[in-house]
């Protein structure tokens, strides 16, 4: 059973998952990727994976057979176990949670080959609209309190599979990241009675320097304090604190700048690795008035510069592209 | 001049540094190590660099000529530049200031191929002794707020040269991760009026299970919430706020520990990447009461596992081992 440790100087908690565990010396910087043949996300090897919680198929096709267009199946190696109780305790001055929680993997077309930025607007309207699925079913769970869906792609992103996927990760905790988030959104809406994503949002199509898509529902741009270059956000333009609120023609236009988006920087970058996430708002009751203040969003981080010491030990970044430059960049590029 | 930026919902700065700044299609991961001849950390080549700050050499032999032991540089490729004003500003929601600042380097040893966990516990002493020496220095600017020193080792880990050294960043703020640990420590203090690091390694050191090394003045574990496999703490076991407060019978003894933790690592990780930071008390008199709370102490990373889309969205992280394996692990090899 993984089990949730918190750090009692940062209350930062960690997951300690051994399922893979393995001999120190066995700990590999590069993986080896599976070979085409046996990749577990193709069509025809659905046994490979665990029994399938959602799959978008031709009407009346059985489960976990091929025909589907998308398909979300737990991990095979979870970071977190759906079954048991929460069961925390104290040792000395340390907390513990048993590690509970869901682990999902989003296949995001059955096409081993086929990466995000070259695939179509309808399959990324599905992929962003199983998001939405999995979100609002998640939520049904009186264990959980937050959900984070994100992507790595490539490998120096953390992909441990080519085959394009998104994951999910369902916490029974809010993560220090994002309750620094919601206590920043917090505190300007306490004060300016204003969604501060709104405010940013506003400033930037009016500054226009950092924009790169501009659609009826969705915008795009290079945050003013971008820690990675070309680091992007895209965000509704109308104020929305859940994802799961989305309709599905919010989503069609989010598939059109998402894909906009990436293939933009796949044209000004070439194929680069990247890691992808969605913030929402938490699904907890501690958190009442989360819909006046809070604003769902993507943040895509391409992975171009390494982490190192000084990152690590004080939580600044150094990105050596001004956004600006970025967005012109991105914005130039004729798709 | 380098610039920072405020993120207005996460309060968190990041350094926009276009020095180096490239085109997007340079962007390269991996950038290729300079040949062992034109290095520019090596003795011979001390005009490649700018000149000595401080530098532990024969009495009498000048400045910047072969000879020495130890040598601390400005960094060539500054990440902040150290004239200037602060020069604050607002944009709207975003906060600006100049990227005013110290960024050095310190060459740990004239030769080349001499990897810290090989160098004797006098090398590894003098290392200590100049963090000691540069921040007392550093201290006197009152335009400094918070010195971090840091050590990248192997590319993996962000190393762009391969001579050992490691860097000190000076800044004009109090960097994020720095102010929610001060935060952590004095809300203990408040409450228990007790130094939380004291209460920490007291319990360590009664459970064993997590110890590595135990000297007179030092000891190291495996942290009980370690974000990475093999993540190891040192720390004087008396209370010292500010690293500039170890005397050099402190510094004698954390060299020995820090020898032994280092060749242990080496023995069971084999050649491998990490991180290394020193966490110390902060300058600003903003945190008047911060000696009564805060405790100087090392954190070491090895770089194993990848940091991907789940870590940047949660400030979660997943470890795949076991802390009291690791210690268990370290702690049997045989030096």
């Amino acid at each position: 059973m993984p089990e949730l440790r918190k750090d009692p100087i940062l209350g930062r908690w960690v997951i300690i998952s051994t399922e893979r565990a393995a001999r120190p010396k066995d700990f590999k910087i590069q993986a080896p990727a599976p070979q085409r043949g046996t990749c577990p996300f193709c069509p025809g090897n659905e046994s490979m994976t665990p029994p399938e919680i959602l799959a978008y198929r031709p009407p009346g096709s059985p489960p976990d057979t091929p025909g589907w267009t998308l398909r979300v199946i737990p991990n095979k190696f979870p970071a977190l176990r759906i079954e048991g109780n929460l069961d925390r305790s104290g040792i000395g001055v340390y907390d513990r949670m048993n590690g509970v929680g869901a682990h999902e993997v989003i296949i995001e077309t059955p096409r081993h080959d086929l990466n995000l930025s070259q695939a179509s607007e309808s399959t990324i309207r599905d992929v962003l609209w199983s998001y939405r699925e999995r979100l609002v079913d998640l939520k049904k769970d009186p264990r959980l309190r937050y959900t984070l869906i994100f992507k790595n792609h490539g490998e120096a992103a953390g992909a441990s599979l080519e085959h394009s996927h998104s994951q999910i990760i369902a916490l029974p905790i809010i993560p220090q990241t994002v309750a620094l988030e919601l206590y920043g959104c917090k505190n300007f809406f306490d004060y300016h009675d204003r969604c501060i994503f709104c405010d940013i949002l506003e400033q930037e199509l009016e500054q226009e320097s950092r924009i790169i898509e501009n659609r009826p529902a969705t915008a795009a741009f290079t945050p003013y304090a971008s820690r990675f270059p070309f680091e992007v956000w895209i965000m509704p333009r109308k104020h929305l604190c859940g994802y799961e609120d989305a309709t599905a023609l919010d989503l069609e236009d989010l598939a059109r700048t998402f894909s906009a988006v990436l293939r933009r920087l796949e044209k000004v970058l070439g194929s680069h690795p990247y890691n992808l996430i969605m913030h929402t708002a938490a699904f907890d009751d501690r958190y009442p008035q989360t819909c006046d203040y809070y604003h769902w969003h993507f943040e895509i981080m391409p992975t171009l510069t390494r982490v190192a010491g000084f990152e690590w030990g004080t939580g600044f970044f150094i990105n050596p592209v001004l956004p600006e430059e970025a967005a012109r960049y991105l914005r130039e590029v004729s798709l």
